[in-house]
């Protein structure tokens, strides 16, 4: 479709001197300065907020009132990454959804390792569930660390009995496995993650947990009950098997589930949807998700 | 969201007295009967042409003109059915996209073994494209063994150099991999098809060749440079390890791919849509791919 498109994002990736692996508080910065790549589209609102102490950013679009809320979980492999910085691919949730997207911003490892952030994720969940800053339906979103977090998330909830499942679940190239296997596309084509890096991030998140539970990798979870799910990928990411497993191990436990994947593209393309066709069109598509589970 | 609806169908195929394993004579008048339980709706005109010689159903809706073709191909392990008895599910389809369905009656194994029905499948596909009756664009559908072999005729097509890819495939339950490994799902919860049934029929079509030719089992082929691919099946069947691992190769090879489960149907539910809500809806996404792809 657009080589040159897809060219110039991975020479963004390759030329940022993000090294996932690194020491955090470096890394952080670069992230940040990395992800501010990705603009914030006009025609949103976006504001701080507090859901029951956890701190979030509320994207909603100007033009419409929103009438869903989608709860969405950056990425950054546990420990990097913000809210903020994910704000231009939840913004354009929210500009393609009509939908008030809220941003958690859960606590980071190595300082806060599992359950913090799970932890986190709940409490938000249970606060908008009360009515706290959302409209019903609720759904959740996440991309990479951030669409495993929103899995253990309605794991942990239907765990906990007390609380609804949301609508459905949006996973953007979910980081589904924290034993990190070695797998087929470990040759390096993905030029932000990489097992390395993944190793060493898994590390700080689990701080000794078993990462074999499946509220830390899903796709060692048993997923009966679950909403249905939506799995976006790239097919030249690094982590497209554990979005695959991921949907086999859904569809083998009874969940409606999709998996779609986009040929020639790399880790959460969509954030890179105002500069890639491939992206604004595969949000196109969880928008369409979204509005149909929702409505 | 619709036990009574998924326990109705269940009920007809157990009471069916099918076994696709069985003697082929009797087994093709049984399964004519079977899939005839299923209607063709209302709202559709049906003929018979030849494409080139290979005898096949035009199915088109009666209210629109259709602008796109839809080259279909049956079910039935590749030993029974026929255009005239999966005309329901194509019925359905035309009716849903607005498109001709072209339903090819291709030559049956054990009389005809492979590559016979690859053969008609071509001769079909290239007498479409030669304006024989059909409108571009063309896409390509199929379900069970139909599935596999509208998979074979595009990897023939890429093959042979002089014929363009049609502008999609869409796969209902394909049965990908006549190698039929043991799976997971062969505990029995399909009434129709099962492990001993699909190594049976899989002798009388390879007759000697090797399942683990590409155009025999597309799970072992390259699928670089196929078009745009959906892919449905139900959480109950045998063939959901065959959908899941398609999906998986067309994803490693770079093939824009969708796939879709639902859960707790079986093998080919698209062919209950006047019973059951989750075929009709699956007919609903089917039909919008479709939509996308060829417009």
């Amino acid at each position: 479709m657009s080589q040159q498109q897809r060219d110039t994002v991975a020479q963004i990736l390759r030329n940022a001197p993000v090294d996932l692996g690194g020491e955090v508080t470096e890394q952080r910065e670069l992230f940040a300065k990395m992800v501010a790549a990705n603009p914030v589209p006009d025609g949103v609102r976006i504001e701080s907020l507090s859901l029951d102490g956890i701190p979030a950013l509320s994207i909603e679009p100007q033009a419409t009132t929103p009438d869903s809320t989608v709860l969405y979980f950056h990425g950054g492999c546990f420990v990097v990454g913000s809210a903020r910085a994910s704000a231009g691919l939840a913004a354009n949730l929210a500009r393609k959804t009509g939908a008030r997207v809220i941003s958690v911003d859960y606590r980071l490892a190595p300082e806060h390792p599992y359950p913090a952030a799970l932890d986190d994720a709940l409490t938000a969940y249970r606060a908008l569930l009360g009515g706290e800053h959302g409209t019903a339906p609720i759904a959740v979103a996440g991309e990479s660390a951030g669409a495993n977090l929103a899995t253990a998330l309605i794991l942990a909830a239907r765990g906990l009995g007390d609380l609804p499942q949301p609508a459905c679940a949006v996973l953007f190239s979910p980081w589904a496995d924290l034993t990190v296997p070695h797998l087929p596309q470990d040759a390096g084509l993905d030029p932000v993650i990489n097992a390395g890096a993944l190793r060493t991030r898994a590390v700080d998140y689990l701080a000794g947990a078993d990462p074999r539970d499946g509220l830390l990798s899903p796709v060692h979870a048993d997923l009966t009950g679950l909403p249905p799910m939506l799995i976006q990928a790239g097919s030249e990411e690094y982590l497209l098997d554990d979005a695959v497993r991921l949907a086999a191990r859904a569809a083998a436990d009874h969940v409606p589930v999709t998996l779609d994947v986009t040929p020639r593209v790399l880790h959460v393309f969509q954030a890179f949807a105002a500069l890639l066709e491939e992206g604004e069109d595969a949000l196109t598509r969880a928008a369409a998700f979204l509005h149909t589970h929702t409505h």
